[in-house]
């Protein structure tokens, strides 16, 4: 049976874009080495025909479809079970932009494409595609659009999501929904633009995108502030919030832990509040549409009033490029120094700003009562609520003894999370690794809403099964 | 069957919040005296509980269930038809401000809440909510919600939808899925949120929602601007938004017949660039977070630089807060100027901006040919791409023999719009009076995913049934 799908697939596609599994090792283990898949076939299909046409083949086989973008998910999404019965669709051969719009500030690009050569490709037009993250050198759009991704941009831009127009998608049944629409204003009917980014490749393929398009910056000011506590740091970005307007267009919060961790594994690099005794710390950056003089003038006059107000204790000020690069590095660094030190538990949680500090304060003390000793290394995109709140093995005990508390320190802190108000996965989704959680923080009136909506769009449950919601088979 | 259940809601609401079709009459015409609906009873019900046990009776006794919030929608989405065989659901007594967040920069507020009271609770929490649009003194943000409502402020703060951070919904089982989050970042499932935005009451009844605010700006700036050409217009917002950034808060076009009516039907009001001869006219607001002399210096340098490079014919600028809003009153008395030369034909339409020019010279032209004489009462929100294409009776005919042309002509518009890649209803929905046209626009593979969703969340078909998309019953 798997046999003939495999030939089928080679008909379709040609012999040298299907691999066996074996060949297809590089895909069917995820970035963290924490889930390992098996396929009847690993394909490359060349365009969104055929990508409908390999649906249509599975479907017919009944086998489930995969889908894979840069394979730097953190959540196991991307990644097939080990059965061995499904097909891996890879879009690497999805990597063309198909439209640049400059007067309408839009750009179509194919759901293969690299994000940053998405961000290039913005550039070239004069324009500034602002979705930024990490993985931006490997992640694909169509990954992005998958798990809605954040990053450091969303305070000024939104999510993904808000930064889509329209879509492409390959549905459950091998069929093209062309809704690749570049309109501001479309009520015509139910959102199933929205309803397609996010769901982790469950719902339908996306195949391309048409996408927003901002104005390039003409001045940027970057900031490395300190803070007396992080109800300061709250306070400040509302301060800054009113006076920058949309010209604030990040803050990353770091506590003093983090900045120690930074001084340790990057001892080459710019060292900035070295002996400083502040808690927490921020990197902010304001982005300015006239240029450098107005950009300054603001940046001094909001940062002035700040320490005039009591909300801020300390403040370097990028003076060049190079300075801000320097402060943004340590920012990128974050993830590259807490794997030199050795693996921690990561949270990807949410709360409202305004339950940010109670948030942290309780759930410290929390496990220092039931972990004592473990490190905080809290840090992330405070203007969305979104803290990457991870914590380390205690000085005086190991990594492996540590990790092994991993299940029972993670309910702690996702619970703590759901009581403030906030969601055990801002911006990394939910993929097999978070599945089962939902059932704990989602109402079942939720869940089975989520149920319909997988059984309406995919009623065979062929489309990525096991991810996200489990449906039981009819 | 109907008196039972109209003593079955007496009882769950009290006599007094439960009418009589004959008792509702005001309730049961829209606004444009289109359709007249009959119901069983009118409800007031004065919780998200009892709206949840309306619609559980409801169901019961197979009575469909039609929600209404301000009554001013054009598509008559929220009328019922006229069997009587309808329950209307009135949510006026759900009209609670129920939580003001400033540090997390949200607002909670039930589906009964008049527009413009949104905005004043959010006025006074020092924050901006930026819906706007004409009928805000009597619209509801439940019925905002309903539609995705745009207004003149979607260029910068986006539609409802890019507006709501979460919501709370009655099922069509008369359950209530509670989701009023107050997460900029949140992806733990599929995204209902979206789905119930814009679904017209026909997926679930919302009932309160989690709404964004903005800081107020300092300072805002008005100018009355006169193009050559609209591709000049079109040349100069895209000036303007490199220039001004999100700083750009409204640009609303009209076009010089609009200037004449508005001069003809309000000769007591301002009357800017009278004699010109141009053929189109821009309002352009400019807001800014840190005051009026930076927010004047950046005007004059963009529209300085626009007048050099040719994209500005000329410029009228506010000098004063009365001078603005005599400006404005222009534009807010578009429809009111429309209305006192006699009824004509509105069409809200959205193409992509790079394609207004092409789609207003080709179906201009077109409608000339097939309807020679009509008048081009042309305006709306430009940086939406979304115009109000509004055609009257030409002057050899009267308005009667035009309006019996009405569905001929708007086929051309809408075919025109269609055919420049654009949307047949922008802004207002579509009811029950552009269902049908949704069968020519959209594909069967996207009515067919519509029809599924309908389906998947109101198997019974009694929510708003008939209006967006009808479903074939089981």
């Amino acid at each position: 049976m798997s046999e003939v799908l495999f030939a089928q697939l080679q008909q379709l596609l040609g012999e040298r874009h299907v691999q066996r599994s074996e060949e297809a090792s590089a895909f069917l283990t995820d970035k963290q080495g924490r889930y390992v898949g098996a396929v009847i076939a690993a394909v490359h299909p060349g365009n969104t025909e055929e990508v409908a046409a390999v649906v249509r083949v599975c479907v017919a086989a009944r086998a489930p479809i995969v889908v894979q973008g840069g394979n730097t998910g953190l959540m196991g999404a991307a990644t097939p079970d080990a059965s061995g019965r499904s097909v891996l669709l890879l879009l690497d051969r999805l990597n063309r932009v198909r439209a640049v719009d400059t007067d309408n500030d839009t750009l179509t690009v194919e759901a293969g494409c690299i994000l940053q050569h998405v961000q290039q490709a913005a550039e070239e037009a004069g324009r500034l595609f602002p979705l930024s993250l990490g993985a931006e050198g490997s992640c694909t759009i169509g990954g992005n659009l998958g798990t809605n991704a954040g990053g450091t941009a969303v305070l000024r831009y939104g999510n993904t999501r808000e930064l889509t127009l329209g879509l492409e998608v390959v549905t459950a049944e091998g069929e093209i929904w062309h809704g690749l629409r570049g309109l501001r204003k479309d009520n015509t009917g139910y959102d199933l633009r929205d309803l397609y980014i996010g769901s982790e490749g469950t719902l339908g393929i996306i195949t391309a995108a048409t996408l927003k398009l901002f104005p390039l910056p003409k001045a940027q000011s970057t900031a490395f502030l300190a803070f007396d506590s992080l109800a300061q740091a709250v306070a400040f970005l509302s301060h800054a919030r009113s006076g920058f307007g949309a010209g604030l267009t990040a803050f990353e919060l770091l506590n003093a832990d983090c900045l120690a961790l930074l001084r340790e594994q990057f001892p080459e690099a710019p060292q900035p509040f070295l002996g400083a005794v502040q808690p927490w710390f921020a990197l902010l950056e304001l982005s300015d549409n006239r240029g450098e003089a107005q950009a300054r003038e603001a940046f001094e006059s909001v940062l002035g009033e700040a320490f005039e107000q009591g909300l801020l204790a300390n403040a370097l000020i990028a003076e060049s490029l190079a300075q801000s690069q320097a402060l943004w590095l340590l920012r990128e660094n974050m993830s590259e120094a807490q794997k030199r030190a050795g693996r921690n538990m990561k949270h990807d949680i949410s709360v409202p700003i305004s339950r940010v500090v109670d948030f942290v304060a309780h759930t410290d003390a929390l496990l220092q009562v039931h972990f004592p000793g473990v490190r905080h290394f809290t840090f992330g995109h405070l203007g969305d609520g979104n803290l990457h709140y991870n914590v380390a093995h205690p000085l005086h005990s190991t990594v492996d003894e540590h990790m092994a508390h991993y299940a029972a320190l993670s309910l702690l802190v996702h619970d703590s999370a759901h009581a403030h108000g906030g969601s055990i996965s801002a911006e990394h989704g939910i993929g097999q690794r978070k599945r089962d959680m939902l059932t704990r923080y989602k109402s079942p009136v939720e869940l089975d809403l989520m149920r319909r909506i997988k059984q309406a769009l995919d009623p065979n449950n062929l489309l990525n099964p096991g991810k996200v919601i489990e449906v039981s088979r009819s």
